[in-house]
């Protein structure tokens, strides 16, 4: 049913409008409720991490613009930033085609990487000399 | 085990590198052997999709350069492009902190998206609206 519904979007001109609330109850949650999250900074562009939403923090980023996913190692609502004051702002929110991801561009204040790095993506892979370098950022 | 392990990386110091086998041997793979995946555009810097990659999609896509992903529908290795035309080559690739997702950088040929727009991410939120507006790219 879910992927009839974005399949149907497929065809639809640029600027067609769908109702948010039934947007949301076609998305492809997975098996333990959840949807994957790329949180990317509005302003530098640089992606800053992969996070998990269930449907009630959704919901919550949303209404509150404060982005809130759910904690797989804590199996809790998690609003970044509520202990480290490292918060992310929903500057906006995009669906990808068959409606299993959830793309948020943000307002970032500090690190967004629990080790105080600007991003989580600080392993760089070198493909070719076999290793993966600890990065700045 | 692939806990402590990323959790050692996180205090090096930027430069140290590791053996490419051995972090790949302590990724997180999820309870199908998939591991996500963004691809963002080297060049324009937009996030184009999240796909899915096996231990062997990762191998061959840091051996070819030609991004390769597991496709969950097919339930086949999939470089994409392959019938499309539309390849990405790899450019570089990070992990992450915690090592549950992986980045990579690449050029994107033609369309990203088999809808034929350039990204996957076209249903744009409206959240004061309370609709998804179907956007150009």
């Amino acid at each position: 049913v879910s992927r009839e519904f974005f399949q149907q979007l497929e065809a639809q001109e640029t600027g067609v409008s769908v109702s948010l609330e039934k947007l949301i109850g076609k998305l492809v949650f997975d098996e333990h409720g959840l949807i994957p999250v790329v949180a990317q900074d509005a302003v530098s562009h640089e992606v800053l991490m992969l996070a998990w939403m269930n449907k009630r923090a959704l919901e919550l980023t949303l209404t509150t613009h404060k982005v809130t996913y759910w904690s797989r190692s804590r199996q809790q609502l998690w609003t970044k930033g509520d202990t480290s004051g490292n918060t992310q702002t929903l500057v906006s929110m995009s669906i990808d085609c068959d409606g299993d991801t959830i793309l948020c561009k943000i307002n970032q204040i500090g690190a967004a990487c629990h080790t105080q790095r600007r991003n989580c993506f600080y392993l760089s892979v070198e493909a070719d000399a076999k290793t993966v370098v600890v990065n700045a950022s």
